[in-house]
Formats: C-alpha cells, sequence, structure tokens
C-alpha cells in the first residue's frame, strides 16, 4: 500500500502500561477554575451547584466505567480508584486518563446548563442559595477543563491513605476558605486583610473566629464541604466485615496476583454486567476511618456485593 | 500540620517529561464513533455537520494553545503539532495530552448545538445536505469522548512524514467509504455484499467503480472529504521560502539545541501574544509536498511571519 | 562559567524512579553464554567451577549491597531482590541495575582465576570433575558480560511467585539437560539426534530415559543443579514464624506504606550496619513451598534476625 | 506445563525503547573512585597507567560494537555515542546500558594487571612516573564498577554540545586539579588550605599560580590529561567534508528518518563488519570545534570511509 512509505512513523509510538497489581488512581484537577469561578459568579467560599455539577459528572464516569471502584471529589478536583486488578485497556495510562478525563469534561460540560439554569429546585435540594437563574451560559471564552494524571499504589494501605490525604486536604482548605470569606463577606476585610488575618492560625482558632465574630458552628456546614464527596456503587452494608480482604492475603485465593486466575471470561464478563446495574450512590462521608470500608467490603475486593433490599441513602 | 502523615503518598506520582527538542504530536481519536454516528444519525460517508464540528473543536484548541503549530484532522481523528521548541507545562506528557483532550472535548460538545441544531446555513456554507434540524440533542448515554496520546518526533521529516501518512490515509479511507457508501445507498447493496465487492480492489478499481456505476468522479468530491481538515495560523505567506528553517542548520541559531537560549522572557512572552492574536484559519489542502510548507516557513521556524494584508482563505 | 553554554544538555537526562513500596528483581542475564561455554570448555550439562564462580560473584553483590534481601541463580542468571522499602539511590532504575551488573561482572572476572585456574580442591568441595587446570584464562576476545533489567513486584504473593518461576525453569531446564547430554556423551547420539528423541517427551518420560538406558536416578543428582543457589543472610531459624509478615497487614506498622515512618535515620544505618555484618550463606534449596519462608521472617520483614548461634550450614 | 502458573509474572516486565533517529549516549562512571584511587595508590592529579586502562576498556567496548560512533573519555567517566540509525537491541534502553556497562567493567578488570603491574613500559609510552610495579593487585574488598546512563539527542548539534560539554568539564577539572595537587605536592599546603586558596580563582589565576609558583606552564601538560580521549574508527580523514550530513537534510535521503530505508539487510551487515575490520585509535584532541567532525564525516553520517592509507596516529 502506498501509506507504507510513511507508517513507519508508528514506531515512535511507545505505550506505558500502567504497574499490574495496583490500585490506579486518576485524579483530574480544573484547569484555571479560580478565574472560571469568578467569570461565571460561583458563590464563595462553595458553590453547591459546581459542586453538584462535579459529582454527576463524577457519577456518570463511574457509572461508564465499570472499573471504577470509587471516586473522592473535593472542590475543582476529582480522584477515581480503579482495582487493581483491573485489565481496562490492558491497563495502558494515556488511555485509561484520557479517557476518564474526556468523560468527566463531556459530562460537565453537558451538565451545565441543568445545574446551573434550569433550576430544577426539587433535584438540586432545597437550599438557601438555590439555583440561579441568571448565571451566565457556558461560552467557548471560557471552557471548563481539566488535566488529569494517573498512579499508582500498591498496597491497600497505601491507596487508603491517598485517600486520606484528599479527605483530609478537603477539611483543611474548606475550614480556611470558610473563614476566609467569613471575613471578607461578613466582616468587610479585604482579601488581602483577611489572608493576613488568618497566617499562623491553627484549626482552633478558626473555629473560634467563626463562632465569636460570625456566630457560625463549624461543625454544622454542610457535610458535602466538610467531608467531600464520595462516589461509589452501592450494595447491601456488611456489620461485621473483615478489613483484611483478600487481596492481602493471598493464601486462599489468587488476587494477590494482580491476575483473574481461576475467574473465567464468562465470570468476568459476568461481573462486569453486575456492576453496570448496581446503584452508584454519592456520600459526604468520612473515609479515613475503618468504618466506612468495613462496612462495604466489595470496595476492595472488587467482587459486587448483595443488592440493596430499601432505599437506604443518607 | 495533620496531613503530612499522609503526604507521602505524593511520592508515587512520576512525571513524564517529554524529550526535548523534539516535534510533540498530540493525536485524539474519537471513542466509539462508529455507534456514536449511528446513534445521532450521522450522515455516511461524511457528515458535514460532524466533520465542521472537529475542524471548531480544533481551531478552539489551537487558538487557545499558542504553542500549537498546526493540526490536522480526518474523520474523527485530529493530530495537534507542538513547536520542538515549546516548553508548554515544562513539556509534562500527561498534563500536555489531558489538557488537549479536556479542551478538544469541551468545545466539540458545547459546539454540538450549534452544528447540529440551529442550523446557521451561512456560517455552514451551502450544501446540499444542509444542518439536519431534527438531529437528536446530545444526550447523557451517549456523549462524545476521546482518547489521547503524545508522540515525540525528532526530526522535521519525521514530523512532515507522520503528517503525511495521516493524509494518505484519509485518501485511502474516504476513497473506500465513498466507494462503499455508493454500492450500499445507490447500488442497494448490504454492508456485507458491498465489502466483499470491494475486497482486493486497488485505487482505480474504486475509481472506476464509481464512474461507470454511478456517475461519480472521485476527484470532484468534497476537498474536506478528500484532503482532510488542517488548522494554524495564517500569516503573508512567503514566494521562495527556503525549506532549510534554522532548526536543522543551527549553526546560526540556537533552535537547533531546542533550547530558547538567547530569546528573552519578554521575547518569548511576545512571541506569544502574536501567536495568541494571529487568525487560525482551516484549509483544505495538500500537506504531502513541500509547496504548503515552502510559503509557510513560520510552521518550522515558530516565528510569527508578516500579519496577512487581504483576506486570501481558500 | 564558560562551561554553562553546554550544560543545557543536562537536561535531556532522565531519572526513572521504581515505583515506591513495591520489591524490586534486578535479573542479570549471561550474553553470548553457550558460545563462551565452548570457547572456554565448560563441563556439560552443568560445570560446577562456573556455577560456583555465579555463586560468589552473587555472594559478593549481596554482601557489599545490604539492601539486596535475597538472589537466587541458575545456569548463567542471577535474580537479587531488593526490599520494598528500600530507597537504595532513591530508587533510581539506572543506577540500581547497573550497579549490579558492574558489581556482578567485576567479582565474575576477577574470581575467574580462583574458580578455573587454582585448583583450591578444598575450596571447591570435592568432585568427580574436579578444578580442570588446563582451562583457558579469560582473553580479551571472549569477555563474560551480563545484561540486567529491573522488574517491580507489588505484592510478596507476586515476589514469590516470581522466584517460584525461576526454580520451576531450573528443574525444567536442567532435566532435559542432563537427558540430553546423557544420550550425547553416554548415547553416543548426534545433538541433533538427541533433540529429537526429546522432542515431546515429558518429565517422567526424561527421568525414565535416564534410569533405564543410563542407570541415572535424577533424585540423586546435585542439589545444586537441581534447585539453583539461593543467597541471603542467615540468622537463627525460626520455628513457628508467621507468614503474615507486617508489610501487609499494615494496622500496627508503617511498613506497609513503603514508607520507613518512625523509624529514624540512625536506626535505619545501625540495621543497614547489622546487615553487613550477617553472613551471608549460599543454599541449594527450595523455595517455593512455604518452609523456606516461614522460617526466615527476616527476609520478608527486611528486618535483622537473631545471629546463628552455631554454624548450621547444610 | 507446570510453570504456567508462575510465568504470568512476566507480564511486570517493561522494555524501554529509546526514542528511534536520536542520538543515543550511554555515560558510565566510576563508582567511588575518589576512594578507590586512594586505596590503590593512583597517582595525582593524573594516573596515566589508570586512563590508559579506562582508554584500553573504552577501545575494547567500541571494537566490539559496531554500532557505537565514538567515545569520549575523562577522569573516570566514558561516554559512548550510538548512531541515531541504530536499531542495536530494537534500542532496548536496559539491554543498551548494560552492556556497555558490563563490557567496561569485564575489560577494566580484566586488564588491570596488564596496565598496572606487568610494566610493559613500550606499550606504556616512556613516561617519568611509568609502571608502578608495586601496585597492589585487585581485591574483591575494592572493586572498580561502573555505573551508567543513556540519554537521547534529537540533533547534531545537541550531541555535539553534549561533547563539548564533557570536553570543557575536562579542561576546568584538569585546570583545578593540576594547580590543586601543586599547591599540595610542591608547596606543602594541606588539602583544606589549597582547597581555600583556589576559592574564587578563575582559570588565569591558576595558570599564575602554576607559573610563577612552579614553573608550570599549563600548555605543556599531556594532551590526554587536558583534553581527554577520543576513541573511534579511524578512516583516511577528508579534507573538504561538508558539515552538513546526510541526517538533517533529508532531501535525498532516507537518514533523517531514522529508518534504514533503502539499505537491504545484506548491506547493513556489510557495513557492520566493515565498521568491525577499521581500527579504532585513541587521540587526546579538540572536539569542540568543528575541523575534527569536518574531516571524518562518516562519525556523522554513520557509513564506513576509506581505509586508512599508511598509519597517521597522532
Amino acid at each position: 500500500m502506498a501509506n507504507s512509505k510513511y507508517e513507519y512513523v508508528r514506531n515512535f509510538e511507545r505505550d506505558e502500561i500502567l504497574l499490574p497489581n495496583t490500585w490506579i488512581v486518576v485524579r483530574i484537577d480544573g484547569r484555571g477554575f479560580h478565574k472560571l469561578s469568578n467569570y461565571y459568579g460561583f458563590t464563595k467560599p462553595n458553590d453547591r451547584r459546581a459542586l453538584r455539577l462535579m459529582n454527576r459528572a463524577a457519577t456518570h464516569v463511574v457509572g461508564s466505567i465499570p472499573e471504577i471502584t470509587i471516586a473522592y471529589g473535593v472542590s475543582d478536583e476529582y480522584s477515581f480508584v480503579l482495582h487493581r486488578g483491573t485489565t481496562l485497556f490492558e491497563r495502558r495510562k494515556d488511555k485509561i486518563v484520557t479517557t476518564v478525563v474526556s468523560s468527566f469534561t463531556a459530562a460537565y460540560v453537558l451538565g451545565w446548563n441543568e445545574c446551573f439554569l434550569e433550576g430544577k429546585e426539587g433535584d438540586l435540594e432545597s437550599t438557601a442559595e438555590g439555583p440561579v437563574k441568571g448565571a451566565p451560559a457556558l461560552t467557548m471564552e471560557m471552557l471548563p477543563t481539566f488535566d488529569g494524571r494517573a498512579v499508582c499504589y500498591p498496597s491497600w494501605e497505601n491507596l487508603r491513605d491517598y485517600l486520606s490525604w484528599r479527605q483530609v486536604d478537603c477539611h483543611i482548605n474548606n475550614l480556611y476558605n470558610t473563614t476566609f470569606w467569613a471575613l471578607v463577606q461578613q466582616g468587610g476585610m479585604t482579601h488581602v486583610a483577611a489572608e493576613e488575618h488568618l497566617k499562623g492560625t491553627v484549626s482552633g482558632d478558626k473555629n473560634e473566629i467563626l463562632w465569636s465574630r460570625f456566630g457560625i458552628n463549624y461543625n454544622n456546614e454542610e457535610e458535602m464541604y466538610k467531608k467531600g464527596s464520595v462516589v461509589f456503587r452501592e450494595y447491601a452494608l456488611e456489620e461485621e466485615a473483615s478489613t483484611r480482604a483478600a487481596d492481602d492475603v493471598g493464601e486462599d485465593t489468587d488476587e494477590g496476583t494482580g491476575i483473574s486466575g481461576p475467574i473465567s471470561k464468562t465470570q468476568a464478563e459476568k461481573i462486569r454486567k453486575a456492576r453496570r446495574k448496581a446503584k452508584v450512590v454519592t456520600k459526604h462521608v468520612d473515609i479515613i476511618r475503618d468504618e466506612f470500608w468495613v462496612q462495604r467490603p466489595w470496595l476492595r475486593s472488587g467482587k459486587p456485593g448483595r443488592p440493596v433490599e430499601e432505599h437506604t441513602e443518607s
């Protein structure tokens, strides 16, 4: 074929394969969201509509990629966790990362109007601020975009620590931002003055400022703001699940090897389908302590749990 | 800070830096676009609206990332070329690839309605098929998404060969598709029969089938279908530009080294601004032969050319 | 300094950092050892002197790099295992691999004469073949060299499977080679005829050939040939050590995270020194079953064990 | 086969392929050579025997790997350049780097005695210091080893700048060391005092110190010390070779693409053989200016030159 003369250029392509048997975290970050949030008039310190749009986009991504075990989001970032045993796209890094980034972006852009403009109150939960009818429509001049990266974590403890890192960060930033904007919006300070005021303060100081000057009890702030958002497939909770899931013991299972082992292709496809059907939920809960994980062993094992009988969302 | 206990997880992150002084090509591909084009009823073999939407999204990407020298698109794929001297995002691969993918996706999704629904005829140029008013709106069930990858090419000739490879591919595929769909749509063949009919045929055979059976002269097909689309910043054409641009000679310039060398930061920023202001155009022309490149030395040198005096778009 | 004009070339250097908290295996392989073994007249199928030279070189490498937990060798290859928690050379791949390869090569070349020429019988153990006095001295025309690579294994089970893979390979190859050379040396077959004769045979067939035709009971072959060689630091064996070492449990230790955590630098240096002092031994034993590992928990934990009281080498 | 259960561990192996059509530089460095040079009593600031041993090892490596175009050495480091068109080991990085490191190490260890102990005066050229008969033989306690790394350079200018960087470094370090050791050995200063004395001095200052205090004209120092050592295949010099070699022009050759193109396998093997036969020489000359390269166009083109008629070594 005439093309053969040029086809040698394919030899310059490289596929990076993510190390098997490691947890893959794809983290996406909003690009220039500080500027974007000003442009579109996001509410400070937290814009409920914008956060819910993030959560919807994440729910779409989790729902459409069954290999994603759990996702955690805060502010304009989201982390998607793929199970250590996944062979999605043969674990090709670029393919995995760009698929997540593109899916998230598409869902975010398409969902924008619904979250910001149409004001389906019931859907958005009743809230003081509510959907702002006058929010500007998306324009090509200021498109929301996200960059992304993949990181591999070899042990369950590493993965847990990663997610704890993000949730602690959420807490630290939200406490700071809540106090900062109280000083600015209610205290009448300039941005610079508020920043100066908070320099060197610890958590206790900020809680005290909020309470004594503005009557705000930080503990009563919305869970979504304080805890971030956790998106995952929900099954029936288990009361006494062991924290030691199969993948680290390995004596009686092949999971510790990162290969599907005795699981046939038919079984794998069956699991994939079961995951597709499972309900994807969004919670604003602590994921640092063990409780969340003990009750949901399927997050670690990668195997579907028992279907939820009754609706028990928080 | 309390977070320090978990922050070690950052040590698992890796940044791949693309080799300096190489041309970077980011190629994006539509994911599952065969299915998607059926779902949304794209015209076969070419849907003018869909191609123009690709071109608009590419124009947005080129316009918003001045480091992109040229882009070439065909069907549901687009290749973006960053100049060998670029230091965009310190040449971090993930950042570059995901930024292009996310920007393209956002522009594609936001531009969908305009290209498919609103039917701004003048804008779309007059065409037999015209904007189809009844095309379905985008839904979350079938979001257009793109994956992407970056490839480095060390020499100008490698880069040219890459682009030639894509344009030859465009020709081969379009000739095949044009004949295939003529057999199906006008010849009443089933897909299988048409495929069988074309097995083993060479270009001449397909041209003959088109002409003798359907009175179609392939040469008269639209340039956008035959040549694909080239998106770049336009300056005044040069009549006798040398094909040997500075970067391969290197004796009298620092460009052959891939570092900005004597160019100060101020100068670099000035060039960046000049590039931002330049008009981004879309052409459907041959980029395999030298002529295109000889007339546009700025594509190779990375330096802005002379502004276009009069509007000379094709 | 005048050099600054050229120093930009350092920007083209890349350091690949091996993923933290994974077991690192550096495997080296003799280059062209088939030809080399003919050139220097190695005994077939196994040359005791050559294998012992491999083991001495490996012992030197393990002894001089305390971060190596265990090494396993067969034929002209050796695998060196670095503990998952190691930060040797900041886990830079090239540095780790080339240091092992270079150290092994240097020790192999320097040790050649002692193993092949000088005939210290006692040192070499008494053996039928004995040191061949007339073996040619090493020449520049046929230097023994080794290539190498590093592979990361995320779980203990993966590492165990890697080592089992090598030991099973040792068994398969040695049984084949023993039978092949019996057919050639004792049975008077040509190489081609022997190869043809063994085509399609399973283990049982080869054992049968050895026994019925040559009166060889494969089980009585030397352990070094059948099992390969295991090189590691020996401490007092433990009777009932748990197989669940700290790194996979992680609740009560920081080891599961791959960071040194609460271990101070002083402590780390102390451990390093203890490891330097420990006796490095070479055994020819089964490392597929658990027993070997259960008795030597220090291999998994990376912590020094109790010093050996009495000399208990096999 | 029984081994199949474990063979999955091969999936964790990765081969990094060096970008095609780039110059590959493998640089090796002596590990802990400061300590080693004290241990074996190397002459300071330069030990002629040790440098010649480096050169011999390098000559062996260049001679046994025809894909190496040129090598440059200074002190305990050596850089080996593989032609941009090479496909040695399919350009697998680990294989290339470890082969060079292992070959160099083996040749260095095997050559030690000849260079240090045996005192072949004629071979070592007559010199004031001469071979020191009493130099200690190599021992396992202090083995010379080398680490290594590979770097890719996309353009000829980058490669030239890399080599210039090393040669400038040689000059800077040698001038410093010559002055430092003159102050210590002839001036009776302590190491600390000499170091203090040289702090902040420029080249002119050091030349002045050497001349005025010790009567040393730095220009008369040995070329090997001042310029380092260049090892390459020698052919008949060309008087007026063009500096623009084929690989950057590319119009009339396929070399600019990094693929062998029209060169048949037979031809390639023929070239390989011709290179094997060519004489490998060691020079101590300037490689920063163009002259060296203009006279030896084969270094850039990768094609064998005309055989040398008469012996013209410097």
